[in-house]
C-alpha cells in the first residue's frame, strides 16, 4: 500500500520515486486522500532534491491523465502547437498560429494568462472586442476543423491536477523547478490531442529562468517527456534579455502582431515567429527541410493568407475582425507619455524585466492571480539594444489610463535603459535547437 | 510586510530567517492567514536546509508564546522537569519524579503519549486504575503545591502552535529535524513555568535519532534554546540500543517503576533514574555537588519517602494507590507466552526497536495517533545484553490479550535477540553530559 508520508520521505531523502508512487500521489488529489499540505511538502522536496527524467515523465503523464485527453483523430491532418516559457513582449503565438494554419498545419492552441512581469496570450486576445477564449471541447474541435486553428484557454477538463499543483506552487515558493515546470507544461500540451509541439524556451533577465543552463535543462527535459509520450518535439532556446518586438501590453501587442502578419512588423519578432512557424510546418510533415518550411511560412505573409486566417479566427471566436484593417478599433489609452533621452549614446542594455513590470504596474499585467487587466495600457519602445539616440529623442511611449503608478513605472523603465559610449552588437535571438522524436 | 511565500523562498534558498519572520509565520497559524500547506512547505525546507541556533530559539519562543506560559511563581521553591526524547522501556519519569519530589524539588511534569515503537508516560500512568492525566491549570498548580509533583498531559492552552505543527510534521515526513524537534520540545517544556530542565537525549536503534552525532546536536540545540530563554538546562546523552529495564508495555512498566522505588528494580533503570533525579536536585540548588545530589536521591529510596510520594500523587490524581503495595491490582494479560532459547550462548545484541514494535503489535502502543492502548500487554525480558543463556531457558515473556499479531510479535522479538559465542561487555548508559546556564 502506498502512503503519502512514505512517498514524501523517499523524495526528502533524495530517492527516486516510482511511476506507481507518482501516479498514486497525483490521483490522490481527485480521490481526496492526499492533502494539499502533503503535496506542498512533496513539492518542496522535489524543488530541493530534484527529479530524474523518468520521474518527470511519470509526473507529466499522471497529470495529463488527471483530466480529459482530447482525441482529435477525427480531424485529418497533423496537429502541432507551440509553447513559449514566457517573456516580455512575447506575442509570437498571435503571429505564428495564423501563419502555420495558412501553411496547412492544424493549430489547436491552448494558452494561459499572464502573471507578474510577463504577459499571457489569452489576455492579449481578449483585448480584441468580443473575442471569446472559452469554448466547450466540442466547439474547440469544430473551430479547429473549420478554421485550421483555435485559440482558447485551459478548460476545467484539461489536466485538473496541474491546475491544483500550479496554484499550490504559487503559494508555497515551489515554482522554480525544472522538472515541475516541464511536467506542468507538457501535461497540458499533450492533453490537447497534438502530434507535435514546438517549444520556445527563453532565458535572460525577462524570462522565468534567467540562466541559460537552466533553460537548456528545461528544454531537454520537455523534449524527453514528449518523446517518451510518442510526440515529436522541437525546442528553440532563445534570448529574453530585451523585450521581443516594440510593443509591451495587450491591445498594443495585438496591433503589432497584425503588423507582422502584414509584413510590417519589427525584424526580431517577425523572424522568431517565422522560425517557430517553420518548425511547426516541418513537424507537421509539410516540408522536407526547415529552409523549405521557412519559405512556405514567408509566403503566407506575402500572399496575405496568414492575415486572412487571423481575420477568420477572430470572427469565428466572436471578435471584431475589423481590427485587422483598423487597429484603432482596439482599446486605446487615455494618455500617452513619452520618455526621452537626456544625453546622446548607444543603447548598451535594455532590461526586459523592468519593462514588463512597469507595464504590469500601468495595468497591463497581474500583480496577483485575480488582478484585473487594462487592455489599453502598456509601453511602446522606440529604441532597442544597439540603437543610437540623440538627446531629446523619445526612448519609448507609456500608454496610460490610471496614473497612480505612472511615476514608479517611469522610474523602472528609466532604469531599464542603459546608454553606452559606443555601439554594441545585437546577439542572435536563437542560441540552440533541440529535437526529440526524430527529424 | 511579511508574506508567507517570501519566508518560504528564503528558507528554500538556504537563507537565515529573522525572528520577526518566524514570529509572523507562527502567529499566522492562529491569525489564520498562513495556510497549513504553506507551513508544510516551510517545514520541508527547514528539514533540508536546516536552521541555525538563533532561528531555533526564535521558533521555540514563538511556539511557546502561541499559548499560555504558566506562572508558578506563587509556589515557593525551584521547579525542575525532565524530558526524555523517548525509547523502549523508558519509564524513568515514573521513578525519578517521586524521587526528586521527595528530595524537595517541585516537579511540574507535562508528558506525552506514545507513538510507534516507543511508549508514552501518560499511557503508562493511565494503566493505574482511576488515574487521571487531564487537569485544569488551576488544579495543576494545586496538585503541585500539595504534592510537590504533578503528572499530566499537554493541555490545549499550552503551545497550540506546536500541536498544529506536530500533527503536520507527522503527516508530511518532516519529523526528523534537529531544530524542529528541539523547538517542539522546548516550547512545551518552557511553557510549564519551570526554572530548570533535565534532558535525557537518547541515541541508538530504539531512539528516534539513532545517530550519536544527531543526538549530540539535538542536546546542544536544546541547551542553547534553554539558556537563551533564561533557564538552567542539563542534558545527558544516553544509549537506547536495548530496552531500559526489563519491562516493556504500560502496567508492566508501572510495576517495574514501583519495584525501583522499593529498591528492587533493575540496575540500569534505577541507575539512570537516580542520575537524572540527581541532576534535577542539583539544578534546583538543593545540593552543592552532583555526588551529594545523588546521595540525597538514593536516600529517598532507602527511607521509603519516594515510594510514599508516588502513592500520594496517584491518590491525588484519582488513581488506586493500593497498586503500590499490590501491583497485581494493575491490569493483567489473559495469557503469558514464554520465548525460550534454542541454543546456548551469550546475548551479543538485543535490539530495542523490534521489542518496542512487538509490544506495539500486541496492543501496548499506537500504530496510528488514534489507536487504542491495551494497558495489560507487553513484554518482560529475562535476558539482556551480556547475559549467558542455556538451551530451554526463557529469554522473555510476552503478555498477550489479543493473539491476532502474536506470531508476528514473536518473530520480531526472535529477530531482536542475537546470540554470540562469548560474553560481551555492556557499555555505560550515559555517554555525555552537557550543561547550559551554569552549574
Amino acid at each position: 500500500m502506498v502512503r503519502a508520508v512514505d512517498v514524501i520521505r523517499k523524495k526528502r531523502d533524495g530517492e527516486e520515486l516510482s511511476a506507481a508512487e507518482i501516479d498514486w500521489m497525483v490521483d490522490g488529489i481527485a480521490r481526496g486522500d492526499v492533502a494539499d499540505y502533503q503535496w506542498s511538502a512533496l513539492l518542496m522536496a522535489i524543488v530541493l532534491r530534484g527529479m530524474d527524467r523518468s520521474e518527470t515523465v511519470a509526473l507529466a503523464d499522471a497529470m495529463m491523465r488527471s483530466g480529459l485527453v482530447v482525441d482529435l483523430s477525427s480531424i485529418a491532418g497533423a496537429k502541432v502547437d507551440k509553447h513559449s516559457t514566457g517573456g516580455v513582449g512575447d506575442k509570437t503565438s498571435l503571429v505564428l498560429a495564423p501563419i502555420a494554419a495558412a501553411a496547412g498545419v492544424l493549430v489547436p492552441m491552448v494558452s494561459g494568462r499572464g502573471l507578474g512581469h510577463a504577459g499571457g496570450t489569452l489576455d492579449k486576445l481578449e483585448s480584441i472586442p468580443g473575442f471569446r477564449v472559452d469554448a466547450t471541447l466540442d466547439r474547440y474541435r469544430e473551430i479547429l476543423r473549420e478554421t485550421g486553428l483555435v485559440l482558447i484557454g485551459q478548460t476545467a477538463e484539461i489536466a485538473p491536477a496541474d491546475k491544483f499543483l500550479y496554484a499550490l506552487r504559487d503559494a508555497t515558493s515551489t515554482v522554480e523547478s525544472v522538472p515541475l515546470i516541464a511536467a506542468s507544461i507538457m501535461s497540458k500540451k499533450l492533453a490537447e490531442g497534438i502530434d507535435g509541439l514546438v517549444l520556445d524556451v527563453k532565458f535572460g533577465n525577462g524570462a522565468y529562468l534567467p540562466d541559460l543552463a537552466d533553460a537548456r535543462r528545461l528544454a531537454e527535459t520537455m523534449c524527453d517527456v514528449g518523446r517518451s509520450m510518442g510526440k515529436k518535439v522541437v525546442a528553440l532556446i532563445t534570448r529574453m534579455d530585451q523585450p521581443l518586438g516594440l510593443a509591451v501590453g495587450n491591445a498594443v501587442e495585438v496591433a503589432e502582431s497584425i503588423a507582422c502578419l502584414k509584413g510590417e512588423g519589427p525584424d526580431d519578432l517577425t523572424g522568431l515567429s517565422l522560425d517557430l512557424a517553420a518548425e511547426m510546418v516541418k513537424l507537421a510533415g509539410l516540408a522536407g527541410t526547415i529552409e523549405e518550411a521557412r519559405g512556405i511560412c514567408e509566403r503566407t505573409i506575402q500572399d496575405g493568407s496568414a492575415l486572412e486566417r487571423f481575420r477568420r479566427v477572430i470572427a469565428v471566436q466572436g471578435g471584431d475582425a475589423r481590427v485587422v484593417d483598423d487597429p484603432e478599433l482596439l482599446p486605446q489609452p487615455r494618455r500617452k507619455v513619452e520618455l526621452k533621452a537626456d544625453r546622446p549614446g548607444w543603447i548598451s542594455r535594455l532590461d526586459a524585466r523592468p519593462i514588463g513590470e512597469a507595464s504590469m504596474l500601468l495595468g497591463a499585467g497581474r500583480v496577483r492571480v485575480d488582478s484585473a487587466i487594462d487592455p489599453a495600457v502598456g509601453v511602446i519602445l522606440h529604441k532597442k539594444l544597439g540603437d543610437r539616440v540623440e538627446p531629446g529623442e523619445p526612448l519609448c511611449t507609456l500608454l496610460v489610463d490610471d496614473e497612480a503608478e505612472l511615476d514608479r513605472a517611469r522610474e523602472m523603465i528609466e532604469g531599464a535603459y542603459h546608454l553606452g559610449e559606443a555601439g554594441v552588437e545585437v546577439p542572435a535571438l536563437i542560441v540552440d535547437r533541440l529535437i526529440a522524436g526524430g527529424e
